[in-house]
């Protein structure tokens, strides 16, 4: 009998962020395959005696092993049972779903996705920032600031991005946002533009701060970092401000 | 003693949805302010004995009432206690969370807000469609298809969203998107790019149908309904297909 793959979204990394329908998978498999950023509270609704399966991947980063992980994850429901995949923040933004997707379905095997909070929606609401606004910002858009290589994508719509109207997300944008911020200027966005970086969102050490475009363009080329981090920038409303 | 207000997200639709988050505070709540959309099994998470209070606005919607909504909130927590105000969706996306965090700033009373799962990622989530893709759709954008009187925004950013190779996602577009359509195709959107019409999301009653856009445009003017409806076209993986 072949397993069946619940992909569970275990939202931005506070636990009580969860929902309940991914509290009822995760007490329910029998086998849990988890990234990096997943939390052992996360984790602890797994029951007693389920395989716990640590894949060793950052969700969303860079990664040689994503043949790897696809291919563990087949095996595993190939063995039969109920295989939680679970990843962090949505499992359909910037997660790399598709791969395991279409490896769950070349081998013909059954599955579900349970959605989830995205770090985008925690990262705004932990600083009393709507993320669109009735009046102003009347779209929002997210990005991935690297590529599969870890580099800027090459083929991001600047014109789309460099719209100061509009609330925009860069996600994994840390290493790449001097560059990115450079290209938004140039393309006609003002470098007073207000920006947000949000560090750790929903975790105990959570850290949000505001600065221009140009000036966190600045200050992350002068301090790298490995830790996951969210951008924001637009009109950002702050009502608390 | 003054109250306060936690902002609790209650997801698309489907109790099961829900965060832990957003249970525990409704089953702390002295009183409880909700839009239309909220289902019972969600309101059933407070407690017996709170306050029930419908304020009758569709989330998301254009209301008169937005003015009246606000004050009742401000009027509930200057009476004390722990007050929720229930939003559908994600608080912060196309739920004009931002009027009425200025109505409490103003009054001098305590908030927070507790995200929640936004519309599309359930959609995708049912569809078994992953809103960004590695290689292709690197950007994903949320647009509304209304302003507050009820029509087509007049200042979108076509070129944003005439871009087929992002998944752009409309919420409450159904009246307009025929209008839409003709603006984005004129603005260089194949008409033949793939969309997706998902009703009642993450509903018993989950309706999720393939389209063009052209056909679509045509579809939807051809039969309005009232029911709300998430539009998403681009290059949307179907790895079910």
């Amino acid at each position: 009998m072949t397993g069946f793959v619940s992909f569970v979204s275990s939202g931005p990394g506070d636990p009580e962020l969860l929902t309940i329908k991914a509290v009822n998978r995760l007490q329910n498999a029998d086998a849990v395959l988890f990234d990096d950023l997943s939390s052992g509270p996360i984790l602890a609704h797994a029951r007693a005696g389920a395989d716990m399966i640590g894949v060793g991947k950052r969700a969303g980063r860079p990664s040689p092993k994503q043949e790897h992980v696809s291919k563990l994850l087949v095996e595993y429901a190939q063995a039969g049972g109920r295989i939680v995949r679970l990843k962090s923040g949505d499992a359909g933004v910037f997660g790399r779903l598709e791969e395991e997707l279409i490896a769950l379905r070349e081998a013909g095997i059954k599955y579900e996705i349970i959605p989830g909070i995205t770090s985008a929606s925690a990262a705004a609401a932990a600083a009393g920032i709507p993320l669109t606004r009735r009046l102003t910002a009347r779209r929002v858009q997210f990005v991935t600031g690297h590529d599969v290589t870890g580099a800027l994508p090459e083929d991001l719509n600047m014109a789309a991005l460099a719209d100061d109207t509009v609330t925009t997300v860069v996600y994994m944008g840390r290493r790449t946002f001097a560059k990115m911020a450079d290209m938004l200027i140039a393309a006609g966005l003002p470098g007073t533009t207000r920006a947000m970086l949000a560090e750790a969102v929903s975790r105990p050490e959570q850290s949000i701060s505001f600065h221009t475009v140009e000036e966190l363009a600045r200050d992350l080329a002068g301090h790298p970092s490995p830790a996951p981090a969210l951008i924001l920038y637009g009109p950002l409303a702050q009502p608390d401000a």
